[in-house]
């Protein structure tokens, strides 16, 4: 890493708080000799842990005490006007300020997405922001899939503009000229699609960033044939819950089969770490953090039960997101797509 | 088996054809003694299968030569239209007319809904039909997942329509008697889904029937927590058609995992039939049927690359069907709920 950069940290969000994020956050200055980082929430419960791990003093953590925390329970709309010295409010006010590049939180999915629009807002010509994240394929490149619950639903303009927001984001990250964009449908055999799905797949065509390829199924989504692929947040968000959940069916009755007869039960203890790399691997949500693109900066939201290991990996795709500038690349595909003036009326 | 009963299947569906429904319908009518089968489809082919199989002069297979076939590049409209003496066509007549008492088909299955929907006509009182099938879960019991893929998007009563649909089918399938009913949602920390769904949760909470217990999640498909599960056709398919997906990465993950070191390999020949198994178990559109609810007669949809096995487990869904006189019963839990006179406008 060249560049110093500074990232703010929600300490408080997920279920774990401070005794996941701190030892996130210890491990993130060591591993990145030129990161600072902004600790934002209650004073005394984050240095609590910072002493457990001896790193009170160190240069490259500074805390940032905020009053409030926003709880799961909290309504976006509630969060958004009540909870001004929330660690997340504080954290996301950082990077509108500038004296952050990024924020990460585990916190309420639904409220980091309402402040991170409200406080930073859209890049010019981007009606919504989207959630993205990586699923794991058959080859050795992931695909990208957006959006993941940011947008229940979303009109085919919103899908196309997902689609070049997928390119850039997939672009940069794996190094790949041109991504195979494709949107997620049902078999073309059954009914197929609607209205929306096929105005998006002709806009994707016309479009010279996107190397649209056409359609994919649920099952198409693992065998890498797209690098991108694009859905609403309904859909993507039930794809990848499913995800999580069949990787958890298949692990219980794996080991329930191995457990089941005493030669296999040798073999269970061999064979777990196995197992359970796959199911790591399989389980993105958990794994790795989900970025929300398409504002004014980078925001990364790491899985609300999330380890530190899970918080850590956040703030790694944070510090990556900075030094490759998403959000500049985002703006920069946009300008050429859609050279709109300005959509601020919109952003609102 | 008591009663005797006439099952009409069309051979000529599916990657496979005849090849795979032929040994499927000679194993059915071995395994149910008073089980009759009327064949649909081309008299040469099927003739041909039957007498590699010694099956030809079986009492209880009976032929019905059609002259066309239903492809998968059929339009729905123009197989409507277009393909009166369809395999696919000339089965749901069968049921029609009375006949045969289900039809089993493994062919395109838009045409197949259209065709039903045309020829046997909903039951009164409901508005759509919807394709349901199970899914299995950590516990002994399946989920009954629907509508996977029949109808693209669904409005509130639609939606608690088939929650009423998937009660009748698990009570009858499971012996349950107020089966667990679920709405898919995205996560309740997250934007808490759309008016539609929120509406159809108040339409099930007020029903004596439906036995409501709030909203899953994606990763809740596969716990057990429910026994009924209802979305809309597209959320349905893409979840279904991800868990075949991730249940094939996770086999070639697997695979590919053991047989890298020397030791793994030995074991992998060990674990394969268990791995196999489980893939088998959570691979469900593959190895079950998915069958066609709400319309007056009983249809059952096999996979498109079933194998004989798979076309079998069909035939086998639709003799219980039968027995358990499904569409009486879904009838009757309308008629308590919904003492609609006639709604026959509706399902022109």
């Amino acid at each position: 890493m060249q560049r110093s950069l500074t990232i703010a940290l929600d300490m408080m969000g997920g279920d774990y708080g401070p005794r996941s994020s701190i030892p996130a956050a210890v491990e993130a200055v060591h591993l990145h000799n030129s990161l600072t980082l902004i600790l934002c929430g209650n004073e005394t419960l984050i240095e609590e842990q910072l002493s457990r791990l001896d790193a009170l003093q160190h240069p490259r953590l500074k805390i940032k005490h905020c009053t409030q925390i926003v709880t799961n329970a909290d309504e976006p709309a509630y969060a958004l006007r009540n909870k001004k010295d929330a660690s997340m409010r504080v954290a996301l006010d950082l990077v509108k300020s500038g004296e952050a590049q990024a924020c990460v939180s585990s916190g309420n999915t639904g409220a980091l997405f309402a402040i991170a629009h409200y406080v930073l807002k859209m890049l010019p010509g981007i009606k919504r922001p989207a959630l993205i994240s990586t699923v794991p394929t058959q080859t050795k490149r992931p695909v990208y899939l957006l959006d993941l619950g940011a947008n229940v639903h979303c009109d085919a303009h919103t899908l196309y503009q997902f689609g070049i927001m997928g390119t850039v984001v997939a672009r940069e990250a794996q190094d790949i000229e041109y991504p195979k964009v494709s949107l997620l449908n049902i078999g073309s055999e059954d009914i197929k699609g609607h209205e929306g799905i096929k105005a998006a797949a002709k806009l994707m065509s016309s479009c010279n960033t996107i190397n649209y390829t056409g359609y994919s199924e649920g099952s198409d989504i693992f065998s890498g044939k797209a690098d991108v692929i694009v859905c609403e947040g309904f859909v993507g968000n039930v794809a990848l819950k499913t995800c999580e959940g069949i990787a958890k069916l298949i692990m219980h009755k794996m080991t329930k089969a191995l457990k089941k007869h005493l030669l296999y039960r040798g073999l269970a203890l061999l064979l777990m770490p196995v197992i359970k790399k796959i199911y790591k691997k399989v389980n993105p949500d958990q794994y790795n953090g989900a970025s929300l693109v398409g504002l004014r900066g980078i925001v990364v939201k790491s899985h609300g039960n999330a380890s530190a290991s899970a918080f850590l990996a956040a703030i790694n795709e944070a510090v990556k997101e900075v030094q490759r500038q998403l959000p500049e690349k985002i703006q920069a595909a946009f300008a050429e797509n859609e050279p709109t003036p300005d959509t601020s009326a919109e952003n609102s």
